[in-house]
């Protein structure tokens, strides 16, 4: 039996069978359905139960993959897409992937990279700049923005608690943490992980609009303080997972200076607006944070995943992670080594595509694209106001738009039910895909905006389907 | 200015020249040095320090990413990389990474992307099924072992203590994590930032052969217990980072056992050899573990990242990691969500990889490398052994060869200072490249045969150089 890779002509044929294949899925994809009517357990029963024994050609591969797996995804790069947090595989970012892939390297030390790790230092300057932060902040990258706003509270209790590293955190008294009722479920994941516990966290209450109260939040440090328990930490959202809506920041952090708490701003999906110098004031006083957390895979068209960390200062946050065991031990430690800025060690070439994707766009293109998400989801927002049959349930400061349906004829509660229904009835075209959340107790369709394929028509078929199937809903009674 | 993603007859050529690039690279490797010349600071000093205002074309950024970065990069896809565990991105592994780019899906719950989700658990269990594990374990992909282990260590939290979702552990009483004295710093790195504090992290004393001794063990775990400690989890390791020592993992399973500690596997790199049938019985008692870590991405083949975490009682875990938030909730709940098994709320579609990886080259042709593989490196072992030039530091498992050059007119102490200079100028060469660590507190070279393309060539070509430039070094005394 032979050795080694796949043989190199088998291979490029492959490779190059594979670029095709992707132009074509970017091509048709919008003549497709977002989200095909897939059957749980469809796809696993088309898999073979037992691991195969013998090699397969490579087109076979590629074939089952057309066969099983394409037709039975979520299209998440389908211009359509507007569920959840819309992001883009794009181009650019696509050849970085399957680059990083190509050449394998794990920059978890400089000396193992040392392109890895420069390109990432650089790329994340790069979006520091654009973003308007000030030079103080360093960025690196991780999966995802729950690694970030774990390793940022993790870094908060290091640097609360006296010899947290060595000690742990048995000893002291509970630790407490606060963010907006509308913060994003991975702060309250952190919590249970690091061993914070889910009743230490303050889901601090919002205003009309889902913006954190700084009053309520100070009044909730003051009373934890009271009792006893250490507050360490505040993490404010800019651009909510609900709603988008934008913690006041330089309000907070003034609560945090006053009480020497870390701020963390958990700015996922929004954060690449501040490329847009007319979003730039939403972002005030965020400067201001211990540790920013951007990804460019939400709404800067990198493929998944690129969450980029900024922390202000780079070698308290050291002292919190870095531990080098002797296998990994350089002669040089002038370098930073990637691994020491968390607990992963392993590092993927994350920085290839997110580098390929500010060039391909240049940060002029970036801007106007998301700009112009701004302005048609705006233009969706408008739409809303002006229906009588339609009612919009949070401002629209981004490209995210909140909505439901409403009738004169129906009771408040059987409203939850005409748009559960309506939902569903939307999707079903397959032309669109939107997602819902809840809203002071009442179901809300959410429509964001942010694949860059999608355009006015996307949003105009979004509405088209929205009125015609509420006015079929609303005759059914 | 246009908006969308890159002009699809550009897109189209770029994606093809990639794939030109890419096979290109994968044929020339061999032929350029595997760790070059490189100055800290070089790349940065080629990149802008200010992002690109306009769109650059596509075809110029891969030239610069042929100029500047590839060339600055260690080799870790070369076939005399033999440094840390060397890795492949192999080409089925390249064209998966390429396509779930492309998709860009999420797969955080399992209608978000069902094939993405339901293709996790098959690969996962042909996994289970190629290294011989029980049917009770179901696997899900993780970014790194690290990852892994720090939720496995989280989980034997959960399990001990009272509530700690809710309560977190600053009310209760110190926890205590065992592992080997030669295990890998995730341990650590995962009780520094879980918060247990690394002075209740039990390194335990191995054997002559770098193997947890099990009585130290559980002389460790009685002690704690006197002291009012709350022992919680023991990691074993099946190959270690060092010398790819095999922990007895029965005799650990049978103390876990008798104080009801969790127990986790650490496989990362020798789980793989699991698929050779003459290797199972290295992983005696392993399948009486809680959690087992195994990565694909180091010595099957796989590119960076895919660590396969095995969860034996998966309801428990989720009950240690769910936690879903209304955004994310939908109706039919009975599908297996992979972002209730963790922290992380985004994934990638890492599966894909894989899946295509299994399928590519066989259980037989993978179970094939591997033996070859720790066939070559059995032959260095060999060398080394009958050479009295040189001496093997560890036992040889699999195929990671520890070793150093002696020399019967030097002091055990001018050793290190040898064995250092022999390894900077072995790697100079540029035609093979391998680390070191240090056993017993002497400097010792590692050659980590894994690489796919790696073969007994490379392995001689080591021997060669190890052998010349040792005996320059000793005649220049």
């Amino acid at each position: 039996m032979s050795h080694g890779d796949v043989p190199s002509e088998e291979a490029r044929r492959a490779l190059e069978r594979t670029a095709r294949e992707i132009a074509d899925y970017l091509s048709r994809l919008e003549n497709q359905p977002v989200f095909p009517e897939v059957r749980p357990g469809a796809v696993a029963a088309a898999l073979p139960q037992e691991p195969p024994p013998e090699p397969e050609a490579l087109d076979r591969i590629l074939d089952d993959f057309l066969r099983i797996i394409e037709p039975n995804l979520n299209h998440w790069n389908h211009p359509g897409f507007m569920a959840y947090f819309a992001i883009s595989g794009s181009v650019p970012g696509i050849l970085g992937e399957a680059l990083a892939a190509a050449v394998n390297v794990n920059a978890m030390k400089w000396q193992t990279s040392p392109a890895a790790t420069e390109l990432e230092e650089r790329t994340c300057d790069w979006l520091r700049q654009m973003v308007g932060l000030p030079e103080v902040f360093r960025g690196h990258i991780n999966d995802t923005a729950s690694t970030g706003t774990l390793l940022a509270l993790s870094a908060a209790r290091y640097r609360a608690c006296d010899d947290i590293r060595n000690q742990g955190a048995a000893s002291g008294p509970p630790v407490t943490v606060y963010c907006s009722e509308q913060a994003h479920s991975s702060v309250d994941k952190a919590a249970m992980v690091l061993g914070f516990g889910l009743d230490y966290t303050r889901h601090v209450p919002t205003d009309a609009d889902f913006r954190m109260l700084p009053e309520a939040l100070e009044g909730a440090i003051q009373a934890d303080r009271d009792a006893g328990k250490v507050p360490i930490a505040v993490v404010a959202t800019l651009g909510t997972t609900s709603t988008t809506s934008v913690d006041p920041v330089a309000a907070i952090a003034e609560v945090c200076a006053r009480y020497k708490l870390w701020l963390h701003v958990d700015a996922a999906y929004a954060g690449s607006a501040a490329i847009c110098e007319e979003l730039r004031h939403l972002f005030d006083g965020w400067a201001k944070a211990d540790s920013i957390v951007i990804n460019p895979h939400k709404w800067m068209f990198t493929p998944v995943d690129c969450s980029v960390l900024f922390v202000r200062d780079l070698s308290e946050w050291r002292g919190a992670f870095a531990l080098v065991p002797e296998y990994l031990r350089s002669t040089d430690e002038a370098e930073l080594d990637l691994m020491d800025l968390g607990f992963q060690l392993g590092r993927r070439f994350r920085s290839l595509k997110l580098w390929m994707v500010i060039r391909a766009f240049g940060v002029q293109g970036l801007a106007e694209r998301i700009r112009e998400h701004c302005r048609i989801a705006g233009r969706l927002a408008e739409w809303i106001d002006d229906s009588p049959w339609f009612e919009r349930m949070a401002p629209t400061p981004f490209s995210t738009v909140c909505f439901r349906a409403v009738s004169p004829d129906l009771e408040d509660d059987r409203l939850d039910d005409l748009n559960e229904q309506l939902l569903a009835r939307i999707n079903r075209h397959g032309t669109v895909f939107v997602s819902h959340t809840r809203l002071n107790g009442e179901l809300v369709l959410r429509a964001a905006v942010g694949n860059i394929k999608t355009g006015s028509e996307h949003v105009a078929e979004l509405w088209r389907l929205a009125q015609s199937e509420a006015e079929l809903l609303r005759a059914k009674g």
